[in-house]
């Protein structure tokens, strides 16, 4: 190993800067995942989940990664040969898009331009024009984790609602839960998808589907050949505080002390921080005189911003530089975007001062680059928070 | 919390004991799974898992338990409704037939009375009448984790090939890898499935699978639906150092460094110690008077010993009894040995002195709870373990 | 690094296995030491520490060892050229005895043979004969670490009583505290010194001095000359939860988390488990047909056993064997009892399977060693410990 | 506990950031202090603070804080009565030459403005004027932490020789060792005093003395009372890597990797970092029109700047602003300095983005309170950075 002086900014859009109090929750021996210790852990974080997807119905947590919380949320509701509606909103929804076809899925796409959300005109007009109700499923991104646009949840759902159409809405929370506000029931989510290693603040590792009452009544009726995703199973065995096969304990240990730490700040506090520092990022962005991705504003994300290159420039180049000479890791555009843009990470276990480090290493990066761009984007974002902390009652001491 | 004074004892046969060092080291920051730092890890831990497995060709690691990879070894490189024929040596063998169906295969089970290794004379009676080959793999547990009992898988081999049958070999050695010698190359296996959560020492969360050359041509005709578990996506990311989707970077940490512990110790000094201190406590069971469960002396597991109570004497009551009075988790028996056996796990990052501790918690748990038994098990383990370390030049030093 | 398998026996008599519980407090960020987050901490374990000493009065934490808190106490309550009364009871007796010799203390040293405690009646005599109150202090040491042999202060403070001696009573606790009951206050004790290291079930780092109301009377009359181990500065700065130089923050931490173990436990169940182990232990000696060090049944330490070898047997070849062939560490025998005694650890967080291991240990290093014993030691500790877990009711599961 | 979001910013003069691989190490179970792997970091550790420390003597290490280490330095050297001659350069030279006094010594202070370093022509005349050698040791603060402001200790050395007196050059670099360039040999002093929370990245609790030749002569010479500090019996031990009463194993644990970091580094890149960091700080200072404390740019410390307020504005109220809201501990004015400075420390483990976190929190700050200053600090300082990035060949990425 060689030291490198001082502390790593992570700063790409998850894994997150994980916080000690989880590393060290997390380094805590090993127990009988049988035994009556780790019951107690198993209900603590069966019941902390329904807090953080705001949801009174069950939450399935799966040792795996978000990947494979997307294809349990699939082959768990739908049949062979079913069809399923997405729209091309980035990198990630063309994954799930992918891996919903590899399960034998018919996969249909609302094409877009990778600047904004899902859209949901064009989601309520195809639906009208399912009348037999083809469509099994309408799957969403909540937040794309490649170009930073949020699709407004309650908007695709009174799409779905405006066409009368029984689809079923799963939506992809995995780098806006716990960092965005996200209501699973009140938004008539069926399937939310999420994973450990963004807002939650944990290691990568764990995956999780929050499930409605139809969704689990869609469960009973689906065929697609499944097991280790199978929610009855698990939800069986959920019932007593255990797991059918043995649970990634070590990482649940971690989850119960990030729902700890999430609603000792409390999770409206949560949401403001993040939206406060992504405001400050976007302001630097300007200041910069760089463009930002999301096309509009009302999708701005609040976890991450990502920042077009000036023609010419390639921005992984930059990315490189900023690694090597200020121990910056910031975001790789990915498949369309690679090269064009990068991504700066400001989610998780995140407060003022680490932002303002972590722009000034962009702007710094920008400068040892050659990227032309003008200064004071530093300075444009500490005058935000400054602010923003003249509205607040400061930064609560420890009770 | 509440203390209980000193350290707990984890007896059951896995998860086991986590060595502080392992623990320690998923315990650093996780760190951006796409950079140069990662891709060291990355590269370590897909070589190091080669010797682990004893193989020169791939090993997948997925984020995941042991029954993942007990998926992820079917659904890539079988075809739906094709046949496998498994035995039933136990619980988990019995699991894993039960997952294969689910998936749509069909599944020919080969009945066993739990207190054997597979029987190789029916497999191959069974492979010869298959004059179509219809079969398409043979599916055999290494080491029943219920029973205590080990199936050699050199004589499966000897089975299939006696009978000329094309077959794939599939084999589960999820709690003998690393604590038991197995070689998959030599012993021509085509997918080995394995997990963190026992001889490597890791807590539960990866899952593995070797494979072979043949398990990989199969792999390319199979058309089992799969994504999460794929494995063509996960080889060729897995070339450069990285994974498709975000691997569980902290639990890849622990993998590092576990595997340096087992390469320090050695591999043939693991397994010599494993087959010590099984070697010790059956003498101890059978100095109380206690029947061990596994009836055949050439397949007794070096990774745990299950024992069966006396007639009337509930083995559940006297696990909660032990471990209410002397902190120790033993194993529970699994569907029908349930109330019948406790079992023992003397696997892992164990050593003498906790063989002693453990069988001492055995014997006093007897008493306490009323199981009629002799005395003079810990004396009889002593005695052998006193035996073995007036052979061995000693516990070496840190160098 | 060279991995050993399994986790090392340290039963040596301090320091003691420390908990991880204790060691992950320890691994917490150093914060600083004069904001409010470490107020609190440091308000925790000043008082925490009284219930430890069960005093009402101050008690003074150093960064440093039990040497330094042995100093500690002569520079703070005496003159130079005072005379201070001893009892030899052992090494570390002696060791204390040549400490206040170098700080130009006059030392008056009652002989003993190493294997009972202070001579009481000596102690009385003494005093009487001291009519000019020349004697400033007498200085006993609670729990001898090198012979395994308690003095009762209860009988030394009536010894000073009879003789209505004005002497400060001063107690060296470093190997009892947080181990065998001990009253500061009801005792009438002067200055009680501790360390971190032994049944506090830290790292060692930390020393401690309890006060009288007499003790710091004298102490404002003592002209020795001090600075860093000076209470007045110290007692000023902890009235605000502060220390005056830098403190070992780090160790505090760990301090706060034992002290809140050894109450979740109850100090009553604490040394009734010490008193338990002890006794096993004991029985286990006898049965080996080997002599236990302290001669006097009443004066039997609960926190190590020192274990007489047979002549013409070397202890440390044994001790040397024992930690080669089963990673066990025992106490050495020191200065006059080099080479002629063992001494066995079972302090600290220690419970019945971990001692089952201890004298498992002790028991096969004989038999590699060749030293002439008989077998049974370890079934007799086994039946004591059977006999005292019916009586309790059982260990208590986590709340 | 109640979570702040992200880390804090320890930014006092230490104790600084203390990195995840020494909390790590400090976190491994302790073990027996007189067993053979205690013997390797015994000697690792010693021979690696000659390194530290640039000599080729022996290094004392203490269980204790700086402030005994002083105590350390004189008591071992000097006789009672002795007159040291010392400089006030700041609240700690005060410190210091209070607690010689308290040990009984004659202090003749050379007063200063604790503006700039010790006053050299004074030291020489003063020394000049000492014709009977009264005057025993010369003891200077190379890095005043209170001011900011370094003494340029060859130039100490230089004043002693040009007096041809005989006097023992005592220095304490508490908060310079292994931030700043320092050459106990090379300088010829004679005793180095150090601590372990500053520059060499570990929680307090460790205390050093380097000792050249003409110390340890001194020392056999001296009759000042002591025994915890005493140099003989500590040497005496070590020369076997072992320590007379119990060291601080896991404080040991520390420094071993501590020290492993710092030559991963290298010294020089260590030293010309935190130049770096203090020239950044600097500027930052001066853009926002406020005043450093040091009046001589040759004595700037690269450890800590301190800054004077405004007039008619409490620095700690702004300290306590800055806590509030930005989560960062600065450095308070101490005694005829409160209120009138705060402190910034950039020492130990520290990097250009903390930095640029650190100056945005200053700038903020002094925002949020209300203090008048121009902005552009932080962009002073990031552009002093970015060209100093353009020098180095960046950051080395792990080999």
């Amino acid at each position: 190993m060689t030291h490198r002086a001082g502390r790593h900014f992570l700063q790409i859009p998850g894994p997150t800067n994980v916080p000690d109090r989880v590393l060290r929750a997390i380094d805590r021996p090993t127990i009988d995942h049988r035994g009556p210790d780790f019951q107690k852990i198993g209900f603590a974080v069966l019941e902390g989940m329904k807090r953080v997807f705001q949801t009174k119905h069950p939450v399935i947590i799966y040792a795996g990664s978000g990947t494979g919380a997307w294809e349990a949320a699939l082959v768990n509701t739908l049949n062979p040969g079913d069809k399923v509606l997405m729209s091309e909103t980035g990198h990630f929804s063309t994954l799930w898009s992918k891996l919903a076809k590899k399960l034998g899925l018919e996969v249909e796409v609302l094409p877009g331009d990778w600047r904004r959300g899902a859209d949901h005109d064009a989601i309520e007009r195809r639906l009208n024009e399912d009348k037999n109700h083809a469509i099994k499923a309408v799957c969403i991104v909540h937040n794309e984790t490649s170009t930073g646009v949020t699709t407004r949840i309650p908007l695709t759902r009174k799409a779905i609602d405006n066409a009368r159409h029984p689809a079923l809405l799963m939506v992809d929370t995995i780098s806006s839960l716990a960092s965005i506000d996200y209501k699973h029931d009140e938004w008539g989510v069926d399937v939310t998808v999420g994973g450990s290693q963004k807002g939650l603040m944990l290691p990568p590792g764990l995956g999780f589907n929050a499930i409605s009452e139809k969704a689990l009544a869609a469960h009973k009726q689906s065929k697609m050949p499944r097991s280790y995703w199978d929610w009855s199973e698990i939800l069986a065995s959920n019932a007593t505080g255990y797991w059918p096969s043995t649970p990634a304990t070590n990482l649940l240990y971690g989850l119960e002390v990030a729902i700890e730490m999430l609603e000792e700040e409390g999770y409206a506090n949560v949401f403001s921080r993040h939206d406060r520092h992504a405001e400050a990022t976007r302001r630097a962005v300007r200041a910069w005189g760089l463009e930002i991705l999301c096309a509009v504003p009302e999708e701005y994300s609040s976890a991450l911003t990502a920042v077009m290159m000036p023609p010419g420039h390639d921005a992984d180049r930059f990315r490189a530089l900023t690694l090597e000479h200020f121990d910056m890791s910031l975001g790789t555009g990915l498949s369309k975007l690679a090269s064009k843009v990068f991504r700066i990470g400001h989610l998780g276990d995140f407060n003022d001062l680490t932002l303002a480090g972590t722009l000034a290493g962009v702007e710094m990066g920008l400068a040892v680059a050659g990227v032309p761009h003008k200064k004071g984007g530093v300075d444009a974002a500490l005058e935000n928070l400054v602010a923003e902390a003249g509205k607040r009652v400061g930064v609560k001491r420890a009770a």
